[in-house]
């Protein structure tokens, strides 16, 4: 039994040397000056050194993204962090850029998100758990708002706030569904103002977004000033400016919005910096995260949360429109077992062979495919092989992407790190150097909010159209008329399904997308649409990841995954 | 003007050169290997060396104090840094023990706790705001708890939880009354089981007495395991360890727990860990930072929240007994201002000399002198002097202290430094070298509750007997029963007057204290005695310190003092 026990991926963490964290950041031309240490081996990027930075010319940006999520597993973050440590192999200064985890999946159900096998960031443990503090000064800035938005209310609500019209939630890192729907206020006059809230996960806040889209504290400021909190009772918005302690929220996050540097086991450096959501918010790690480490490297592999529909949809409208930062590549992840889920199998049926399932999933990966390609970048599809992928399936994906012309690279970088990614870091290389990417967007940011949404549900999920509810469509006309019709649009919609139903994997055709509510991010600087039933606080499971956790007397930590 | 302006605690600390941090660890013999640094001037001290600094000697703890705290201000903690710079001047070897500072009252009224003027530890921008994280460590882990408590309910409840005899409340580390009452679970029976609950805040939460009276990670999660967090239907308590989380929960502490160093202006090394509340918890900084701090030094200066009444009595009872560490001495800090306040001042009327009314306070100040000598301790009171106090209002004070052979010295740290409290040193000396110590305990641990409650009202605040209320009438029976009867107290008390009515500054006398309501703290291990209104969750006023805070482009604290 023990000669085929695999190595969990905590165990390989923690049998993996660490270099000294400025050992990694020697390699990028980063001083002992220019970083902040955070324990032995995490460290902060100063703000001085990123100013001086920018004079450097911007090295090239990979985008990883994948089919559809299924339970089966894709490990998007596993091939960002193994293509970036081939990329290394092959010579090319190359930097990782990674979203840091949220505790709350972590002690759920998800685990970790810092890749996986001996294609993991470290240290694992510090990521997963507190790192350098992130997640909680976003927490604080955003419960600080809310105490001081109620205290206003308690102190004679100067700003004629009306209490059913707060928009502004608390917020905790934790998957707490208790904490979803409450009521605050209560005890009496003293105990402030009685009134209905909820807490999102903190990886759903606007605060979360909003320092990812930031590109330096000035920006932070002035995006947090902008936030709308509320409505007066005739219905005007309130700003956090009209509060007037967008200072005191900027200096909660003044070292929360500085990149963290980290490494992969085999020593690229990396960094790992903001972790919004990719269904509520937009997805992606921090602009500071990404145009930094494309000052440092020639090369530079960053993932987005969730499909091609979801997380790299928002990277390209919405960050790379806002950092002016155009990916020169796409890799699209997908396994084998995954596409059989799409083509209708249960997880329990995975692991036998079963070419009719994998052809007709294949549907899905097509789609996310052309979705690229309308954007006009150009891609590598990633296999991210597993043991019980069989030789004919492997055959039959491949005569596939040969029919179509598809650019495919199997990866093995979760048993073999670097190695396993040669091919998929060679052929990257090739459709980088090709050099026929004409990238462009898909609708025109002085479009109306409806014409935009249109264009995302037509080009990017297949859908025949869009429908508002009796609310959304109120909102429209409110939006445009406060001026709020020329940002663009972040869509909250389920990540199993190109439609908004969970239950349509593959490639549903035909489906209409309901929109039931608009949220304004000014902050962030974008519209939420909300499809379906979205979650901002998830709930835990009957047997939640945490039961299984420890900490040795030294400090060590047990039961991460 | 501007000649006579003074500068603010923000500007001086900002002016002030800091040491990079391992020069201060250096100072101390912690090598590189010994610490793990948190940006450029903080470190926390690894599990490592403490375990491997057991077989050194312990130095000697001077506790410092005060009358109870008036509005005026009384600078028990500008005192404590001053002393120890002043302690280092002497050519002592000498480190500071501090509490971390909660954010709540930073953002509120309170401003920061890192001394003032020129007896500050640094960097004070940092200690105020997030410093390591461990106060989010605290806060994410007592909702990591709750959050598991209420998923548990929500998914079968095999424990038999009574929603309604729920005691875990949930805790944030900002001042915010609209939470304190509230109503969870709501929205129907996906969204868990809906109940009545309230935050904290984190300085007041069990979890952080915990981590303050921890000796080590095994300690740590033996405690968290013990804590009570409900009753079942049929009244028997529910604790951590029935949940089953306590790795999980100890896993999130586990960096929280290693004490941080940093420094004074006058670059005397300091250790700044751990804070609970003084009235609600025990006050006291973490046993770890203390007994570290002790193994590193020949003289550690530590302080207790609150006046002597409240952290004092708390520091003696509940942390000396634990940790096994008796102070040699103890300074009990006094101003003019304060004391003519105890003596029946409003604030506005202490600018003026009134030798009457000093002469009345100064009632307080010999309650606490007799309480410190019941305890068996040398003590010296430092008169923390101020611009206005006049030099009849000295000598007042002076000849006072003359008649009762009471050790006196007056203090200018704020003005000068450590300059300013060599006086306070070499007396504070004299005392240790006389060695008249002899240290007793005022009551039996063993004791009923009541008992030892009854001994505290009557040695410590001076009052004539203790009242319970029913309800706590009940739970002496049900606690005794349920063997809880050998811990030691812990009052929750208003920290203005010795009596528990706010409103009876001075001494005092033939009051009875009411205690409405026990609470079991087995992780900490102490019972709390409710008194009067004890509020743990504080709320913001009008115009909270927040309105005036600020971050330059740079990254630069503006408005924290």
């Amino acid at each position: 039994m023990s000669e085929f026990k695999v190595k969990s991926d905590i165990e390989i963490a923690q049998e993996s040397e660490l270099l000294p964290i400025q050992k990694i950041a020697d390699r990028v031309g980063l001083s002992s000056e220019d970083v902040e240490y955070y324990g032995k081996y995490k460290a902060k990027i100063s703000y001085e050194k990123i100013r001086e930075l920018q004079k450097n010319k911007d090295g090239k940006v990979i985008l990883v993204t994948s089919i559809n999520p299924t339970p089966a597993g894709e490990g998007k973050s596993t091939v960002t962090v193994g293509l970036g440590d081939a990329l290394g192999r092959l010579g090319k200064k190359t930097m990782i850029a990674l979203r840091e985890p949220s505790l709350g999946p972590t002690m759920g159900i998800k685990g970790g998100a810092t890749g996986g096998g001996y294609a993991q960031v470290l240290p694992m443990e510090d990521i997963n758990l507190h790192f350098t503090g992130d997640l909680h000064a976003i927490t604080t800035a955003n419960n600080a708002l809310a105490a001081l938005l109620d205290n206003h209310m308690h102190q004679g609500n100067e700003l004629n706030i009306d209490p059913r019209r707060i928009v502004w939630k608390r917020a905790v890192d934790l998957n707490d569904r208790a904490l979803r729907e409450i009521v605050i206020g209560l005890g009496g006059p003293m105990q402030g103002v009685p009134r209905q809230d909820g807490f999102d996960i903190t990886v759903a806040s606007e605060i979360m977004a909003v320092l990812c889209l930031s590109s330096d504290l000035e920006d932070l400021k002035h995006r947090i000033a902008r936030m709308v909190i509320a409505y007066t009772y005739d219905r005007k918005p309130v700003t956090v400016k009209n509060l007037g302690v967008e200072g005191a929220i900027a200096l909660l996050l003044k070292d929360a919005l500085k990149p963290n540097l980290v490494q992969t086991i085999e020593h690229t450096p990396a960094i790992v910096h903001g972790g919004p959501f990719a269904n509520i918010a937009h997805g992606c790690n921090s602009v500071m995260a990404t145009k930094t480490a494309a000052k440092l490297a020639d090369y530079v592999v960053t993932e987005s949360g969730f499909g091609a529909d979801l997380g790299a949809e928002k990277f390209l409208h919405i960050k790379s429109r806002n950092a002016g930062l155009q990916p020169e590549a796409v890799v699209i992840v997908a396994t084998i077992r995954a596409l059989k889920m799409h083509g209708g199998l249960a997880k329990n049926e995975l692991t036998f062979e079963n070419i009719m399932a994998l052809e007709k999933g294949l549907e899905n990966l097509m789609k996310h495919i052309e979705t690229v390609s309308h954007f006009g970048l150009p891609y590598v599809v990633a296999i991210n092989r597993f043991s019980a992928d069989t030789e004919s399936e492997i055959t039959v994906l491949q005569k596939w992407c040969e029919r179509y012309s598809i650019p495919v690279a199997l990866t093995e970088v979760w048993e073999k790190g670097g190695k396993g990614g040669l091919e998929l870091a060679e052929k990257v290389l090739q459709e980088i150097d090709r050099n026929e990417r004409s990238f462009t967007y898909l609708y025109d940011i002085q479009a109306p909010i409806e014409e935009k949404i249109r264009t995302i549900v037509q080009k990017v999920y297949g859908g025949k159209d869009v429908e508002f509810s009796v609310k959304a469509l109120k909102q429209l006309k409110d939006f445009e008329q406060f001026g709020w019709g020329n940002l663009p649009i972040c869509m909250a919609k389920t990540q199993y399904s190109l439609s908004d139903d969970p239950k349509k994997p593959g490639r549903p055709v035909d489906f209409i997308i309901h929109v039931r509510e608009l949220k304004p991010k000014l902050g962030a600087g974008f519209i939420v649409a909300l499809t379906g039933e979205m979650m901002t606080m998830p709930g835990l499971p009957k047997n939640p990841a945490a039961y299984g956790m420890d900490v040795d007397e030294k400090g060590r930590a047990i039961g991460l995954f």
